[in-house]
């Protein structure tokens, strides 16, 4: 690292700034080496962290230090202290929560984004962010089979998708009152109340699927959710998207993680419907092998996104016939995250991508059946997509969870539906083999034993 | 890139993703050298991209490859097709909005994030990344000279820290106006329109200061800032501070800018009044050579952020003694955004910092002086910091900034300050050298000719 700048003018000061960055060919050499090697070895650490609230923090010095040290130092507290701490989410053997992979592409675009630092607020401040996004979000619609001639942008995550969608509706039915099912997620609710609307949760039917009988008059949007987060049921989106038709109801379709499944033709149906959603959501960071963040929204509304969010100052430009992709979510900073979509479709293509989430589906179903074919357990709701939902008949499952994921082998969440607790095996890290999965039905016969 | 998953289990699968991972090092070393060869020359690129709207996009295939294809492939067209479209933030004589820098302890750190992958939601997600943040905050905190004791967080951008904390400050007086000077950035408008609130602006004075008379009676929350993006202009903290605590109203100091100023012994009187806010925030990505996305946002009410913002499903977990940072901000899935800020801290230390940021507000002195010993020309508002506004008295100053960005050697924006157009040059990315700085009134003055 170089902090001191040159105060000469002229070519000296170019002459140091390639000197300096000889130095940092080195430690990208380093960091790269690092990054390798945690991929390669990523399966042979504890999944989970072991250590006690605080216990980090309490190894870190107090202070930040006076003088620059030398990024080696940075790299060696990475190995020594940070890892050791952190649950490990790229880890063929992360079963909680849902899927998610730093893939090779989006690792590698990554570092290029960092580099270029560019800011995508305005077609003016980065032509080539503000269209290859554009266009990336296009071929992201036509590999899930959605509608043509939607208008998409990228937010950090689903949180941010549905606030912004939410938003729009608003400007169209404002003061209304937001349904979604009781399976819904909770980000749902957290953006309604930082609209100030009213959230009302609806009864969902055996299969955790929202029952399509509501009544609409007050209401400004309806969420219907394609995978929902404790069982990934699919809510009866046609028959919503008729009810919010009739009543002029804005319908947001939270398909986060299940959207992504939409690629291979034969899980296409999780989609049925959304061709008369206003917005709909799907998380590449989830199931499409980007790293965090990168949350895809789609509109046939771009218009009342803009009526939500654009606005002005002085000392931005605008320009003639471009997008300016600020006035169409809350955040004027935005990263370049076009350039990690874009590598990871490409560096995957559709047969890649399909390949993997097939294999993924292929796994959730092996390990569905094991669990269906042994006493004491039970598949807890429909398995649709890579996401499996189980639990012991007679053992505290929430205890069973967090003993599988004390071991370090492997790491699942739990959740609770119809009233018990419910073990979750999502799958969906690319680097997860199914030696991988045989690993975590092992670890969890071991603890319920 | 190896899309398709080994079947195999055990030892077999574990070695074909060894012998893959043997192709990412070397993809890893083309974008490494990718990398520090456009910082390197990023110089001599053109800063502006000189492409129409709609020209990129055409030269894209309209639709995403089926097949895999090679890293090399996307970095070929990189070079070729993205990097002319875009317009060079990065770049030593990107003058335009604000300072910025993909520097280089910020480009490894985010190179070894996106293959940890791993998501700050929650403490017992991540653990290390959630005390790191908590920590590296703390650091900040000292750096800049700040109360001790506040609670920090890190959030995308500036816009989403000042619309968390005026959700913040709803939960204590709902309903109200926000107040905030005619000079404050529009992002406390698009906050005020998201939250429901209304945003009245108040007049400032003839150095772009917010007059200090304001009723308050009314208010949920008064917007102060150090730093306003157009002048640079530093509202009185301090009488805003005393009339905000005297009507028990919520001071927000937005800083975004500015702050950075306060690592400098000598730039902290801009800080002054700050221990009486409630809130404040300071964005790294902009003169802490932090790549985007990096807002820091304090509080020394952090339960109002968890009123507003703390929400809970089934399906996430909670540990007792442990702050769960999705609690204080409007996303659930949060990138480690505390690794770059923690390397780019550790490997410029505080006499780094320091030095650029004088070197910056150096370069910017001279830079004003010129502009003052230069007939024809005239400084346009006291210059605080490393930002300079200035304006050609007989000149179109827009058609001049436009002339200027369009030579393709710098970038400068404009804005508009006592009802005329004004140039702003914002010194501060890290690469910036005195010659680049001469380079820029070089080509202002051969324009204006």
């Amino acid at each position: 690292m170089r902090p001191l700048p040159a105060r000469a003018a002229g070519s000296a000061a170019r002459a140091e700034r390639a000197c300096g960055s000889s130095s940092f060919r080195d430690d990208l050499a380093a960091a790269s080496e690092w990054v390798a090697a945690y991929l390669e070895g990523s399966g042979e650490r504890p999944v989970v962290a072991a250590v006690a609230p605080g216990e980090l923090a309490a190894l870190l010095p107090a202070s930040p230090p006076e003088a620059a040290e030398p990024f080696a130092a940075v790299l060696a507290d990475l190995d020594a202290l940070i890892a050791p701490a952190l649950t490990h989410w790229n880890h063929p053997r992360f079963f909680a929560y849902f899927a998610n992979t730093g893939s090779e592409p989006g690792i590698l675009a990554e570092l290029l984004t960092a580099a270029l630092n560019v800011n995508a607020m305005a077609w003016v401040t980065s032509p080539a962010a503000t269209e290859l996004e554009l266009v990336v979000v296009d071929w992201l619609a036509q590999l899930l089979g959605l509608p043509r001639g939607l208008h998409g942008h990228i937010e950090d995550t689903a949180s941010t998708s549905t606030l912004a969608a939410l938003a729009a509706a608003r400007t169209l039915r404002p003061g209304g009152v937001v349904y979604a099912s009781e399976q819904a997620h909770f980000s749902i609710e957290k953006a309604a109340r930082i609209l100030g609307l009213e959230l009302r949760r609806l009864p969902v039917d055996a299969e955790f699927r929202m029952l399509p009988e509501v009544a609409l008059a007050d209401a400004t949007a309806l969420v219907a959710t394609v995978g929902t987060t404790s069982s990934t049921s699919v809510d009866p989106v046609p028959e919503l998207a008729q009810r919010c038709a009739e009543a002029g109801v804005w319908l947001h379709v939270d398909a986060a993680y299940a959207g992504a499944a939409a690629v291979c033709p034969e899980l296409r149906w999780c989609l049925a419907g959304v061709e008369h959603a206003d917005s709909i959501v799907v998380n590449p960071h989830k199931w499409l092998f980007t790293p965090m963040d990168c949350s895809v929204v789609w509109t046939r509304r771009p218009e009342a996104f803009r009526a939500a969010f654009a606005a002005h100052g002085d000392y931005l430009g605008a320009t003639e016939g471009a997008v300016d992709l600020r006035d169409y979510g809350p955040a004027l900073g935005r990263r370049f995250r076009a350039l990690k979509l874009w590598t990871v479709l490409r560096c995957y293509g559709r047969e890649g991508l399909q390949a993997l989430i097939r294999e993924h589906v292929r796994l959730a179903a092996r390990f569905e059946a094991w669990v269906r074919a042994e006493p004491g357990w039970e598949i807890a709701a429909p398995r649709h997509f890579s996401t499996v939902c189980f639990r012991h008949l007679e053992a505290d499952n929430d205890e069973l969870a967090r003993a599988a994921s004390a071991s370090g082998r492997i790491f699942v969440a739990t959740t609770r539906l119809a009233g018990v607790s419910v073990i979750r095996l999502a799958i969906g890290n690319a680097f997860t083999r199914e030696e991988d999965v045989e690993v975590a039905w092992e670890v969890l016969r071991a603890c319920a034993r």
